[in-house]
């Protein structure tokens, strides 16, 4: 069993009162050291709403104009990343609430304006995150939660994340310190093999049954790079990515991505 | 000299990218271990009104209803926080961004809604304040910086604070750990004998001196309550409290408020 989990809550849990409530109990139940990854997007396009600033999403990724990231640094940051912690913390989880400009914790470099100029916008290198201070907060008891946006030190500038990537990273980083699981939760079991039978769940993929499922077109859409990402993030050190229903993390249910030792070159 | 310097920031600083550029390069290079209390009322009362929620101020403080604690939580603990931890970072500070949640640091109890109800506002007892991981973090060359909200457990919410008394209540805790100043920045040179005249700066203050400046009528308004209160602080343990302008950090000047000793019990 990996010692560091690490886990990504995206928009159905943290939007949701009572989903968020059940995931912070279970959260919290967890044994041993943990680090929780959150999203926030459909609070954020609420809000930038009410405040009349354009919403431009490309490819499900947000366009980030300086007021934009005004927004998402206040709902990110602020609003859903202190909800989360004060939900934690009563279930008596030490949560310590941060960003990647905290500690220089997510050092990131902006995301290069072509083809698409996606604003202020980061990608993480895995090696940049400072593992360290990482590993001291969970050696003293603390259970870091991350918003997803990461720092710019050359700009001094926050930058807007995608949170799955900022999991990634933190997770890859994470395991330099000590076997590392990383779990996605959505609104799904797991990874379906037809996604309106709710008994065709996938249990398990590792690269060369990948590589069927995308051939025979059993996985397709947004699947694809999620679990594209999972099995780079495998390579990369952890120990393995499961993929389920955020009412699931205490179970092993859901979709597992692992990498056996003889497809580690697939 | 004090072993640990705790500095409080207003509106004139976190509001005004020059003057809080100028504050960031002052604060990183103060010695020794370090932690800063910023506000943002101005900025928090600004998006209020974006979102058309009304402000209400009663003898200065924010009347806090549920949707006010959401705009102060965006505003402190996402926007100015992370406005003024990067500053900070980039001048090669070494911030950690914190609201009173995070790690449970500042617990708070809601103030009573008789006779005044103000909402979502707690009040702090500096004993609560875990003293303890603040000091991991000094010790781990984490530079804290604190938004003015405290967490109340029983009722699992964050609840806004005076800023000026969360810098109090920080700083009586870390005197705990070793000898700390508490210096509040405002817009003044300190404590003024006489208002119009910049030269009638009065550079020191005591108990039995306050007691003149009270009875005589030189200080009044809201002098009073922070002088009190900072007299207050002294006698709960700071070695002092200076309240200067933000850019005479570096200096001693301003106005110093001691207890000598045979003043103790004035």
């Amino acid at each position: 069993m990996a010692e560091i989990t690490v886990v990504k809550i995206g928009g159905n849990v943290v939007d949701n009162p009572v989903a968020l409530e059940h995931f912070a109990a279970d959260f919290a139940a967890l044994p041993g050291r943990k680090i929780l990854i959150h999203g926030g997007g459909k609070e954020a396009t609420r809000l930038s709403a009410r405040l009349d600033i354009p919403t431009t999403m490309i490819e499900g990724r947000r366009v980030t104009s300086a007021e934009t990231l005004d927004v998402v640094t206040m709902v990110y940051a602020g609003l859903v990343n202190k909800r989360v912690v004060a939900s934690l913390q009563t279930h008596g989880c030490n949560a310590l609430g941060l960003s990647g400009v905290d500690g220089c914790l997510i050092p990131a470099v902006r995301r290069s304006p072509v083809p698409v100029d996606y604003g202020f916008v980061g990608d993480i290198n895995p090696d940049n995150v400072n593992a360290g201070f990482i590993g001291s907060l969970l050696n003293a008891g603390i259970v870091p939660v991350f918003c997803a946006l990461a720092y710019d030190r050359e700009a001094s500038t926050l930058l807007n994340c995608n949170a799955d990537s900022v999991a990634s990273a933190v997770a890859i980083a994470a395991s330099r310190l000590a076997t590392t699981s990383l779990t996605y939760c959505f609104e799904k079991d797991g990874v379906m093999a037809d996604v309106e039978n709710p008994g065709s769940l996938i249990t398990s993929i590792t690269p060369s049954s990948f590589a069927e499922l995308k051939a025979d077109g059993t996985v397709n859409g947004g699947m694809l790079p999620k679990i594209t990402n999972a099995i780079a993030a495998v390579k990369s050190g952890l120990e393995c990515v499961r993929i389920c229903r955020s009412d699931m993390l205490l179970s092993d249910r859901g979709t597992t991505i692992t990498v056996p030792a003889d497809e580690a070159e697939c």
